[in-house]
């Protein structure tokens, strides 16, 4: 594909600027900035790669709005296109070059679907999925091979599920959702009351519901709760291995990085951000935007837009200056002994 | 369900007192208190939740013996009982509502079976089920679609395998045992001893043992050691994704919540709780109802009944300390700073 | 077998000695050295553990080259052995007696594979396994029940893939490679650009590469990256539930133990190890031998052959220091009020 075509799709307002530079070469596919080879397309986020730009055999490059950058590609007589967001411009072109694994719409004759289905039009259904009574399935839904539906769970339009993935009974997923392999949605929630003998179950009555757009990663486990509902918001992604407890309330557009933790009743507003392996307490409360960085333990409650890391958790700013001190703190004892003996308080 | 119905199932002794209030609504459910609508019944813990009384849709409620609360609830005109342990109370009468979902006896033609297989009564086996030679199977045994059990393993009476998980070659699993979703139960521990070339793999010839009435979470993995057993004792409930290395040796009615880990040769007395995302190191020993916090890490040995948090692992009360007193290391620097400036000792 | 036999196949150059002793027990099996019982060979791995010699019914022993431990063995009259490494020696002497379960080549009919699959000789393919279009398997490669593999995934000779795992789309296994239950090799990494409207996904149309030799751990996730690999060296040793993020590139040799997790874009050197929960931000590098123990958090660089520990890491030596000191911060603060009341800095 030549590059102006690409401009025309990704960033036509840049068609004319791109024209203008004549350089047009043919684009056979994206790579990383480091790695391109001739005939690749890669892009540069900001100045701190601007390195890369001097050495890169990519063939095109899209860059920030950024004139030193610009340069040093117009130096290297590179093809270039400036973008706002150049990792957005990156990942709209490599939808142009790649197309997703996708099996055709049919149900292959090893599934195993229970007669009460509500199956929509145009599903695909791979080879030893198991149904259960009482299951809808929207249009265009994909399950991939070995993924088991427990009773009256829905899927929404377009959602795909991919291999060994178990959804539980009652689960209501969305329009437009990816569940990767071996994840668990709705599972039973971890519901114990202590007793003379030792635990005794509290039945997990309720249910789990993803609302459209949500992403949930390998291996990560939503459970429900005993009453009510554990629930995730529009357009909320949820990385590799992460366990959400009980009756969470995890707004939209929540982000969750790999191995984050939610214990139960946990509720997070809107684009809330959990670096990876974040741990929250029961009943923990994030406002919406803010942020807990990687390995945070937090409980009680962070107010909207603030920032909050380590364990347990601290104003990002305060956590900052403890770090840094952390280190010092033998010098510091050493500095206290030596006072104290001045002043005749120790010997 | 009539109020009285219910109370005279879960709290017979109670039902006296009941019937003096004269108040009997007819209760189609149960619900969390600040979700409440009419009709159903739900329970308040203590007086923290004190304020739901005030304004829940719930027609009765569960009660602590605290008569504040009592008497809130008498002024709305509420149904209500008094309960010694009000949660306890709920997840009984949750299960007079709630059936969970449980496939009938019977075994689905897709299921491959070997025929050394010794099947007890009643069994369920779904769909795609694999079955490998001389695994025994207890009376009333409940195994979810897609479930693999490799040679040798035991599997107790009414113990219910979830879809997609993976009981490993001679693993014993009790009675009464619940293995959710995706687990892994008796798989290879991490066994490998430095070489010049890299690493030489030690056979895991060992099993997974599990007592009775244990639960295991979804995607959660139990390794069997190189020799000998790893294992769990009864009325053990252990949450989601946790890992447990090969040789742990766990005592009965042990709780571990979400994404605990285990390194090899762990030995945790009874009634031991493991708050989420803990990690213990190899070796490590913890006495009876000794209790880990949230995100702690533990080495060496904790004694009976103690509670230890932070990483490395403190006593409870001297970490709550450290904790209060980690952000003021930058003002305990300054003033440190500013004595030795007036003793001469730094300009 | 003898134990003289024993000796002859793991340290032929000991035989001599052994037979001297003229000590020469009937072995039936191996066992750790405090649960032995007659007939059983074990091992002490080092003074730490010479209690073990006192009271072990071991009736043989595998000694380190320490003049003490041997002593108390005589004594004891037990068979015993000496060998430098004396875990090596009976990791080797355990796959004398143990015989990992693997089923025998041959294809199961209720398995569904592609017809553009490229088979090697002597494959064993398990029941209701499903491999799609374009994959290629090496010789004697050993697929067990319920494996679902992608389109274009490459297997090489001898791989073992356990029950449940999923290999994506054009991932690249090598040769003595074993993935454990439920592991997903060369998913989908977690790409999401941040928009008006939420978070834009960004196609990973890369893969993920295994050389020969890697071991995955039960329901670890290694995703793949939006271009280009992610990597793993040969003879790199993954445990239970580790997170790999897309891009990251791992060397030769690596070990990591439970539950760490790594964000996009790490680079790890030779030999490089990560203890359990172990958690590397976006972009770490960590140089050969470098070493994070357990729970760390580490970011930016760390030099070859450094050991690291600590959230955020310090080098392991300061580490330990801050650790020793955390709980005496309650009276260094009192001995600083101390000496601001006697300097009259404060009342």
């Amino acid at each position: 594909m030549k590059f102006s075509n690409i401009v025309q799709k990704i960033e036509p307002e840049q068609s004319s600027l791109v024209a203008a530079a004549d350089r047009d070469p043919e684009i056979s596919g994206m790579a990383a900035v480091q790695e391109a080879s001739a005939g690749t397309l890669s892009y540069v986020e900001g100045a701190k790669f601007a390195k890369y730009i001097e050495t890169t055999a990519a063939s095109a490059l899209i860059l920030p709005t950024d004139s030193a950058l610009q340069a040093a590609a117009e130096q290297r007589g590179l093809a270039w296109l400036s973008a706002r967001d150049p990792r957005l411009a990156f990942a709209r072109a490599i939808a142009l070059f790649y197309q997703p694994f996708q099996p055709p719409p049919g149900i292959h004759p090893s599934a195993v679907i229970h007669p009460t289905t509500q199956l929509g039009q145009q599903v695909s259904i791979g080879a030893h999925v198991v149904i259960q009574a009482d299951v809808r399935i929207g249009d265009r839904v994909c399950i991939h091979p070995n993924v088991v539906i427990y009773p009256e769970a829905q899927i929404g339009a377009r959602t795909i599920l991919h291999a060994n993935c178990a959804i539980h009974e009652r689960a209501q997923i969305g329009a437009d959702c990816v569940i990767h392999s071996g994840a668990a949605i709705g599972s039973e929630g971890f519901g114990f009351v202590p007793t003379a003998e030792g635990w005794e179950k509290m039945h997990q009555s309720g249910r789990t519901v993803l609302e459209d757009g949500v992403e949930v990663g390998c291996n990560t486990a939503i459970d429900r709760p005993a009453v009510g509902e554990t629930w995730v918001g529009r357009n909320s992604k949820i990385d590799n291995l992460v366990h959400v407890g009980h009756g969470c309330q995890i707004g939209e557009a929540v982000v969750m990085a790999g191995q984050v933790g939610l214990a139960g009743g946990v509720t997070l507003g809107r684009r809330v951000i959990l670096a990876g392996q974040v741990g929250l307490a029961n009943q923990t409360e994030m406002g919406e935007g803010a942020i807990a960085t990687s390995k945070t333990g937090v409980h009680g409650r962070v107010a909207a837009g603030e920032i909050v890391s380590g364990m347990p958790a601290l104003a990002h700013q305060d956590y900052l200056k403890y770090s840094a001190l952390r280190r010092r703190l033998p010098e510091l004892l050493q500095s206290l002994r030596q006072i104290q003996k001045q002043l005749g308080l120790k010997k």
